[in-house]
């Protein structure tokens, strides 16, 4: 079965789509990253609806997400621009840990699988 | 490919079916939450039982398991609660991590994938 | 769907092949431990070429990889080895997250699903 990768897959590829199903990468915010937990948030999930869009599917269609907080914390704030994003009825499994991200500036880290 | 979501699919669903895998939210032990790292753990496989036989299998057909620890210290005794449930000669990948979980009576929370 | 567990599958499986993919248990590096990150990864990379040679695949069908360093100050060391290590334009889609792991000598885990 073939394996199709999404962005510049040198090192890590934003996604990897195989039978019917995109793994995405860890998302963190883009630059300017605000330092509120909510809209870094805002941003990635921004940034995953794209991805999935790209991928050919949406968020009715999200399996699996891992979350990353750097201060578990913040849960509420995260969770408020999810609840916010998520469409009701077609929520995933999830996960939600306490994690140092590779740069500081980064609060939150978010890892999904849809189906396609 | 169809998805079929238990729970309340509102935020997060309790596991989501798709071609023949259940794939489970991180589960945390239930209220009265004991103290107990080995009894929490045994109360989390008793809620993964459950779901599992909601989806349609069971304990033997586990794929892939992540478990994370609030004080890795308590490895053994997390491993003690996993070897009295886990079926031999069915174990799945597993890994297991340190990190802070979203409520500090939590010290143990698996998320794990399985066929059906 | 039938699995194949390779490795003792007693507690933990190396790994698990279900639907033509394959799910590596967390791997961290052998003894003697070396005491750098570099070479912690290259050790756990040439255990991982092995499990997914066993199970009949290799490093250009790379899913999806998760990498757990004890020091998240580490990444540049960890991320040389993995350039070294991954096929230019196969690579997957990753997350890296500071965690401590179970034994205080590895610093570097690593878990991954590839296709087969």
């Amino acid at each position: 079965m073939s394996l199709k990768r999404l962005g510049d897959p040198s090192v890590i590829s934003d996604a990897v789509i195989h039978n019917n199903i995109v793994y995405l990468a860890g998302q963190v915010a883009e630059d300017p990253v605000s330092p509120s937990v909510y809209e870094q948030t805002k941003n990635i999930l921004a940034q995953i609806d794209a991805l999935l869009k790209q991928a050919g599917t949406d968020k009715t269609k999200i399996i699996k997400t891992n979350i990353w907080l750097s201060d578990i914390s913040t849960f509420q704030d995260m969770n408020k621009a999810w609840k916010e994003w998520v469409v009701k009825g077609e929520a995933p499994a999830r996960a939600t840990v306490e994690a140092k991200l590779a740069d500081a500036k980064w609060k939150v880290e978010i890892m999904m699988t849809a189906a396609i």
